[in-house]
């Protein structure tokens, strides 16, 4: 059996590899090898807990890549001999290729501490089978403590509220969501939690899980004991690397699988793409820790173009984190680097802000309130990061700023910037508030 | 009396231009002239009629510029006198100024057709005492006819119908919306809106309004005639130079305001900001007949801050077209040309069309479906214009194409979009469409 295309992993990096492939090359046949017969869309994963209330509510479409053609092979990848091109499946089958693409996603990273191994200890994991194992935990659990308060950790812990159980949050940074939003939005992440009953501590470590041969608790690094019936590690993601660590193929520094511009590996005719491939961070080009669907989609596009002929067009500039996330009564965006980052790094920064309402006027139903935060080079104006709070738009306003952040966009050029507003959609034009930021971040600079 | 700045209008363009000379000059005293004690939020007045319930609920509030020490007159400007720099007032008031800066808004056009005078015929005026007789009307009229299918007729029409009425909306060009839209975003709009049993005729003109004393109904250029006890005339604005008309500064050939790029007028140290100043075209620069509130809040924001020292960076590029405009169930946006003006204009185009929804998997409630076009000049790739329907998050996702087209975005810049993506906001990033519609553009050159 050969194929043209070989694509190993069917979530977003596999599946948007081979529909950019197969529309940039529709002479080509594709394959894309799974383990499992039926992907989940990752980032929904949070909300089969409660919003959506099944597993098979989650499930990631193949029909689009089908419509086009791709093939799709359900099997475990044990082996592939780079020189002869070929890859071995758990059951023996080999498959010829031509251009062969990893897309093999990434795994929850599970702390090192005592009684990780317990029964009712679970993670995230993201493919069906073990997502099941961990939502049936939930149904039956009363008591949930969930370890780590990142994206995954707050909206799986909103939603198992949802299921009316009592959750606990634990967070060893000093506020939730760290690595993407800084203090004053961390902090109003953790008040729509506190007021929805969700018990939130920050700066505050696991050191063991307590129980003999189920879970019972967890001891605090202050010696703190509390009781649990279901812990979940939401502490973050690592490359899924286990089949490639065999294979003659260089990893980056970060463990994940290095690529060029182009998402080309080390080893001719291979390319990784999504949370297996190396990341550069867009400011510093150094790796970069984002694990995103978005990334990975990103990815594909530039592999799934490129992969037989290079199109300059559609080099890697290094990946921008832009984020969104919602809990019942508040959505948070973000895109860039916090203040934090962007000073740790070295930049001298100037920050403006601004609040507003996404109505006009007032008076109007379903209102929210709005807060951005923008992070301008002093030196250069240029956009290094931006942050938003408020209603259900946030989720396309930061991608206003990411787009600016890609352009090079600064204060002068968002103060001057020209916006469509609606009276049941966004803030007055008067108080825009991405404008008003960037004025207060211009006044700043002016003052000095 | 005598006060550094002298603003005439207190609508959105004179009130920003007051906040921004405010927080840019601190030192300097500024007043605002006004006709009218109190100020409508210019696009809420169409929400006035279903959604807010009363005129009251849409009073523009001058809090934030009274907080920075911005002072307000209730008086009509009846003259100026540009040589001794004095303002006079209808009633007498002589007030002195080192800079003028007209803010006076536009006023509805009337078509001079037969019956235009009678009484039911009205229009959509922007101050208070105006649309509260035409609300008054509309409670007590059973069947409606609108004279105008752009966004005040369509907005207004949708209203009427939530307070129970008959309505009927006459466009005389071949769509809804004409001016910031393609047909077939006009068809989404004319579908939704019959689906609630709204009347829309297009490619149909009003030739009289029937009646002797009271408006009885209307006849076409078919001869067709239609019983109506309220009509309202939606057929546009025209710059309200009423006052300017008498002095001696220059208009442009639009019949508006002259400015320059500082939106200083023909005479030394006067500035004409919003609706009755002139505006230039952001792709040809020439004469536009945009009349929007974060058009005015721009010119504003360019005039505030460079009143008494200019500021380069806040130079003013010709004004880009970014609207949104949203009826129960559908939700429109635009930026920049149409894919007919742009054709008209003489761009050779290449369009990018794509469809997805809003949430992701499509098992989340709330969802809408999302249709974007975008409209690229074939020569160079750099985006001309966007059009996007779906649900409201399409209020803020205008935003992004209208902030690109201010960045001269390419198709190949918006294929390899990083954007944030969420299950509850935006659509899949193996799906996002305005990356899709790029992509189909570029898909299109390539084939050629």
């Amino acid at each position: 059996m050969k194929r043209d295309v070989i694509i190993i992993g069917g979530g977003p990096a596999g599946l948007v590899t081979a529909t950019t492939a197969k529309k940039t090359y529709p002479d080509k046949e594709i394959l894309i090898i799974r383990k499992e017969k039926v992907g989940l869309v990752p980032c929904g994963i949070p909300y089969i807990f409660g919003t959506i209330g099944s597993v098979d509510g989650n499930i990631m479409g193949t029909k689009p890549a089908e419509n086009l053609g791709v093939e799709f092979m359900t099997a475990e990848v044990t082996s592939v001999d780079f020189e002869a091109k070929i890859v071995e499946t758990a059951s023996g089958e080999s498959v010829q290729y031509d251009k062969l693409v990893f897309a093999t996603g990434s795994i929850p990273v599970i702390p090192k501490i005592e009684g990780a191994e317990l029964s009712g200890v679970y993670a995230v994991p993201k493919n069906k089978e073990e997502i099941e194992k961990v939502y049936e935990a939930a149904k039956k659990a009363h008591n949930v403590i969930i370890i780590g308060g990142g994206f995954i950790g707050v909206e799986v812990g909103d939603e198992i509220r949802k299921m009316g159980k009592k959750v606990t949050i634990i967070e060893a940074k000093p506020h939730l969501l760290p690595a993407a939003f800084d203090e004053s939005f961390g902090k109003l992440m953790e008040e729509n939690l506190k007021e929805k009953n969700v018990v939130v501590m920050t700066e505050t470590l696991v050191t063991k899980i307590l129980g003999t041969d189920k879970v019972e608790g967890v001891e605090l690094s202050s010696g703190e004991k509390l009781s649990t019936d279901m812990v979940i590690f939401a502490v973050g993601y690592k490359p899924n690397t286990e089949l490639v660590k065999k294979l003659p193929i260089h990893l980056g520094y970060s463990g994940s699988i290095w690529v060029d511009e182009y998402m080309r590996t080390s080893v001719k005719d291979v390319f990784a793409v999504g949370d297996c491939a190396e990341h550069k961070d867009f400011f510093t080009r150094k790796p970069s820790k984002l694990m995103l669907a978005s990334t990975a989609a990103f990815d594909a596009r530039v592999a799934g173009a490129n992969l037989y002929t290079l199109k300059v067009v559609r080099e890697n500039h290094g990946n921008l984190g832009v984020f969104s996330t919602s809990v019942e009564g508040l959505t948070l965006g973000a895109a860039g680097m916090t203040y934090k980052t962007a000073c740790e790094e070295g930049f001298e920064c100037v920050v403006g802000e601004a609040k507003s309402i996404d109505r006009h006027p007032g008076t109007l139903p379903d209102k929210s309130s709005l807060y951005v935060m923008l992070i301008f080079s002093k030196e250069s104006g240029i956009l290094l990061g931006a942050q938003i709070a408020g209603g259900k738009s946030v989720g396309e306003m930061i991608n206003i700023l990411g787009l600016g952040l890609q352009m090079g966009v600064t204060a002068n050029d968002l103060v001057t910037m020209q916006i469509g507003t609606h009276p049941l959609l966004t803030s007055a034009p008067t108080v825009y508030p991405i404008i008003t930021a960037a004025e207060a971040a211009i006044r700043k600079l002016r003052a000095e």
